[in-house]
């Protein structure tokens, strides 16, 4: 089953469009972790054992093992979703960009070494630089476009002119590329976020019914109801909304996990009602 | 001493501009290494060892460790670098980019897991993105602005108004923002590639004698005399010209470390030729 198929799966037979993010924080861990050294992998096996049955895909950020020196964490726990949870797909969080041969290696390393069925990409070195991804056809791509950082806008709002005498923004320029030529296998999606309704809305317009992820919902602030108003596809889903510490982190007590559970579920009810 | 500083005095106190780029494939390795469970590491060392005298630094390629599960190899690399060639600094080849608590992340990993001098960064999200990498002052933040691949121009060519009434292409804003505004520590350089010599003299015109680690000769047929004439600062320094593959695959016999070697001393005489 690729990415795509085992999304919409997802979002239809488990009514839910809650994306977990596992940004793990030793520091913020509950302190029955503190003398566990497996506690990366505990912790966050913990979470998404018990947030599941509320998620359409878990995203694990690369960053926060590889400060850690924890990519055996990491593996450990792409394969304990795979295994547990058969039908959910990993999104791994990476942000890659490099030049072709390059980016064929970092194709490998979220694919083929942590076998992940999606990963996030930046689009700032052109086409070729996303081929290697986009060549893995059962594969999802999920591609920057608007982010939700404060400084998202400093080169993502600038206004360009693509040669077509149309200006627009840099953001809904890659937007209507990644619909209209990048996404010949129909594996793209993009990264829009919550913190920007009006740019959810402009998005959606440009590129029908591509799936989007959109993190920022929770600790950054983005509201649910303008989210799923602005950004749903016309069949009420198209969307990952992605919650990360605010799901996480949600107690730093022993029920850490059915405090994380409580949330994810009241973020899928929360969206469920506005769409 | 900070990376500038290391920099600078390699510059001079080298007299080579010579930046050696450590891409392992181990299916270009030569035979000797075939039956070395610790090939990565001994062929990059030997490398290291070879090429250090022409080098002003060495820049590991991070995908080509991680699509290995390698991190472990690529930690003792940079640690042999620091200890057998004190003053060459090492800039970890990563081109991250992130919303800031997970750049805080990834600036973790590159300086303090890796022991990194300086790390190439992508600009896509923005200030704030890059702004834990621009706070460790004495570390090296190498920011894309006009890369070597033929898919480039995809975005880092398109013409944008930044408001202040002037279009220029968006590698130009991004050039002049970063000698501008994200430069107050001085640890600013540029990714400028050698395959577009009209865009390096551009860039050089906006940025004064901020450095240019500038990708693409060699392998990649960026002209090294086109380079240094468009590229070179007011002193003849200012650049870290970056070859990988045509240095570390001159030959694939015994003499592989000597083949290397000498691939990098044609390459810092004819840069010096031209300065």
């Amino acid at each position: 089953m690729s990415f795509m198929q085992a999304l919409r799966s997802r979002w239809q037979q488990a009514d839910t469009l809650v994306c977990v993010g596992l940004d793990p924080e030793p520091a913020k861990f509950p302190a029955r972790f503190a003398a566990d050294p497996d506690a990366v992998f505990a912790f966050c096996r913990d979470i998404v054992d018990a947030t599941a049955e509320y998620a359409c895909a878990f995203k694990p950020q690369i960053a926060h093992f590889a400060a850690l020196g924890a990519e055996d964490t990491l593996l450990r726990l792409v394969a304990h979703v795979h295994a547990a949870h058969p039908g959910i797909p990993v999104i791994l969080d990476s942000k890659r960009g490099d030049i072709g041969s390059t980016a064929q290696r970092y194709a490998s390393e979220a694919f083929d070494r942590y076998a992940a069925d999606a990963v996030t990409v930046n689009p700032y070195l052109g086409r070729d630089s996303v081929q290697p991804f986009l060549d893995r056809a059962d594969r999802g791509v999920v591609v920057l476009c608007r982010t939700s950082n404060p400084g998202a806008g400093d080169l993502q709002d600038l206004v360009v002119d693509a040669g077509d005498g149309v200006a627009r923004p840099l953001y809904q320029h890659i937007a209507e590329k990644v619909a209209r030529d990048w996404n010949g296998h129909g594996n793209c999606a993009l990264v829009v976020g919550a913190t920007w309704p009006a740019q959810l809305r402009e998005v959606r317009a440009i590129v029908g019914d591509l799936p989007f992820l959109v993190p920022g919902v929770g600790a950054q602030g983005g509201d649910v109801e303008a989210v799923v108003a602005n950004a749903k596809s016309a069949d009420g889903t198209g969307l990952l909304v992605s919650s990360s510490r605010a799901i996480l982190y949600a107690s730093d007590g022993d029920d850490f996990a059915e405090a994380a559970a409580a949330e994810a579920r009241k973020l899928r009810d929360a969206i469920n009602r506005c769409r």
